[in-house]
């Protein structure tokens, strides 16, 4: 029996319930921090190239996802190898930072030995500007792939802006995230709360903030993702790091613009402690509250970044529910975003559901380090990584922009309706599977003549 | 040591030795076979839109590669039915086929057991016309999804076509070769031949010929494939299976389009037996020889269905060497022409070298059962799905167009030459991982703007 005939009355597929906290699109500092943008010429139009976020005091615990791109860049290397020579006893390998310094304009990707030694002095600069170690500092890079950084500029650019003085006002956060901007066409920033109990049973608000560079192609570049997570909550590294990596799970794992990884992706998040507030404390926020708080960020950075992609006019959201679990909804609507030929088709504002079906019926699940990512245990991973979504035609059901158009069979729909509905900055595709509980979201855009003219005319 | 160093007089890579034999881009009707192509007005246009291939006399040895798209079409479960129902004992579920009756204009798609049930009556007319049971006529389609065949002009245009008589000259499989296009821009066909032993020791030449689609997008539809292989080889359906699953995965699942799967694809391969030189018999056409003439066809029609591609300018081969493995190799080559960036990089004759790296560096093995197509045994390709490649950057070397301009470390090229060279119908891009004696190749084309035009534009 289909839906149709079982649910007569579903004329539509409302959005999802969303059980994330409320973000606010401001650039809040969070307690224990300071932040700064500033120029190095980096970049010949001689915008913003440098950014740095510091802790006002010792070290943040620190968590880190990076690429899995085999050309993972010279930042990405030594990051990830500070943040293990910091990592406490126990920690899960996930360690302290007292900054995260970052360069837009050249990715350092592809240097080879001499790009991990630039690096290394950047780094070491920036450090003894701070007045701290080295390991303390985590970098991350997004620009041209296979060129060198100025290092002399770079390291005179970054002690200039630490000697100008970081700060906490919005306007140094907003300075930060400006100058993490490629092709970009605006700044990305997102902050939500969590309500805590501090030492005393005293009320507390803990924060997260963040600020991400969305994907663009710059000459020769490819879709470069950074993020940088801050939060005055007290919390163990390695509990940062699993929080984490469940939210970029359902979030940035989602998100996607032309399917290439880039070299440099890196999300970094820093915790103060300042807050005081303890997820291990009874009465403290619960991981798990802190947890929801982060994902909120990510996905609202998700959305910003989704929605100015690269010639995108329009934010894609595929949302699923009906799936026999969580991670074949997530591997349904991420073959839906991810379909050329449904982008395109939102491009041109056309209802054509038969792609969305066809999409939908050829999502496999993603690689194994993904499905742990996003909270499948390690051998239900290994298991399944690669399998066929499980969907069966006729249970499935479909919504452009609110308006059902296949339920299990075609269903009459008015062209005109749908396609008016679909003329707006943001279009929802709902499906529903039809056999069991599990949801999940993909965010992306429409493909345009100008993705292909931006990334076909630029010449090395 | 990079092999910049190793092997300094290495100034680019050359092309892959091919150690298939020649194909003739020539419609040839292998000795035992019929065939024809005629219209039913599914298409609005009036262009030819009914094929047909059949057997001069009793049945074909029959096997066949289907999509894996949840939402495989009506003529795809049929044919996948009756290729099972018509199976002798031990033959692994591959059976007999007296004919492949196509239509273009409409997938049959999504179309529920109402599609199930008018496939099932075209097949029926046509076995009736041809004198044989329904279940030895296999079907395919391609087209409109979500749209229901004209039954009633379907199986009075399949009647007239065979009432008018099927033949063997060229001519008539180019009728059938064209009546399977939708936007292709040209029919599609191949030849290639194989030295055989008949009995008596007599010389024999078993000859492997081929028709095909290429891959367009039409309204509503998504990239659609389908082909027909033709042999008067003598070989049983299982082993011609297994010879048609290694080329596949050697060929067709080395193309891509725009990465999606439609709910259509399908391939067939028919067996006539007309030569009488028998695989099994020594002296025989060994089927390793049988196999690679099947790819060497194969190949072709995948090279020039990708030549072909929806607002494609340039075919784009990828050819890997010097992978740990052969599938090592064919995932990096599928991630690199798999790529929108370097496809659009590619339209813009830009030599963009970075690109071609992340996607390299990207790659990742595909799902379980293309791997065991493709030759790795069930076991390892179970636990090996979804790994990532075996990529060393400093090992890395790439060439486009015949100049080297990536040896582990950027190399000084000259820009105006690379793109001279670039400047040419077919674009070759070379990389040796410098790890192994595994080799792929993998086949695509350019992202234009018209791709996304023609895509954007249609509405339903």
């Amino acid at each position: 029996m289909s839906p149709a005939t079982d649910q007569p009355s579903a004329a539509t597929l409302p959005p999802l319930p969303n059980p994330l906290p409320p973000v606010e699109r401001r650039a809040v500092v969070p307690a224990g921090f300071r932040a700064g943008g500033g120029r190095a010429g980096i970049k010949p139009s001689g915008k913003p190239d440098l950014a740095v976020v510091a802790t006002t005091g010792g070290p943040a615990g620190a968590a880190g996802i990076f690429t899995r791109n085999a050309f993972a860049a010279a930042p990405v290397r030594l990051t990830r190898a500070n943040l293990a020579a910091t990592a406490p006893e126990g920690s899960g390998g996930w360690g302290q930072a007292v900054a995260v310094v970052a360069t837009s304009g050249s990715a350092n990707a592809a240097t080879g030995e001499a790009g991990d030694a630039d690096q290394a002095a950047i780094v070491a600069a920036c450090a003894a500007a701070l007045g701290t170690e080295s390991r303390l500092v985590l970098g991350m890079s997004t620009g041209v792939i296979g060129t060198r950084l100025p290092v002399d500029r770079v390291t005179a650019g970054f002690r200039t802006l630490v000697g100008a003085g970081l700060g906490g006002t919005p306007s140094h956060l907003e300075a930060a995230a400006t100058a993490l901007m490629t092709t970009d066409s605006r700044p990305k920033w997102a902050v939500a709360k969590v309500a805590a109990t501090g030492p005393g049973d005293r009320p507390e608000t803990v924060t997260v903030a963040g600020i991400a560079k969305g994907v663009g192609m710059i000459h020769p570049g490819m879709a470069t993702m950074l993020a940088v997570l801050l939060t005055d909550a007290r919390v163990e590294p390695r509990t940062l790091h699993g929080l984490l990596r469940a939210a970029a799970g359902r979030t940035w794992n989602q998100l996607t613009i032309d399917g290439d990884t880039s070299t440099n992706d890196t999300v970094i998040a820093l915790a103060s402690g300042v807050a005081q507030a303890d997820p291990a404390v009874p009465g403290s926020p619960p991981a798990a509250a802190l947890g929801r708080a982060i994902e909120a960020v990510a996905r609202d950075l998700a959305r910003q970044q989704a929605a100015d992609g690269e010639g995108a006019t329009t934010l894609l959201v595929c949302q699923v529910s009906g799936a026999v679990d969580d991670a074949d909804a997530r591997a349904v609507a991420r073959a839906v975003v991810a379909s050329s030929l449904v982008k395109a088709a939102l491009h041109g504002r056309d209802p054509n559901w038969g792609r969305i079906a066809g999409a939908a019926g050829n999502a496999r699940l993603p690689d194994s380090t993904v499905l742990e990512g996003a909270g499948l245990d390690p051998v239900e991973a290994r298991s399944r990584a690669g399998a066929a979504a499980r969907l069966l035609p006729d249970r499935l059901r479909i919504a452009i922009a609110g308006c059902l158009v296949y339920a299990g069979s075609p269903v009459g729909f008015d062209a005109g309706t749908v396609r008016a509905a679909m003329d707006a900055p943001e279009v929802l595709l709902r499906l529903d599977l039809g056999l069991g509980t599990g949801t999940g979201e993909a965010f992306g855009c429409d493909l345009t003549e100008a993705y292909v003219r931006e990334n076909a005319e630029y010449t090395t």
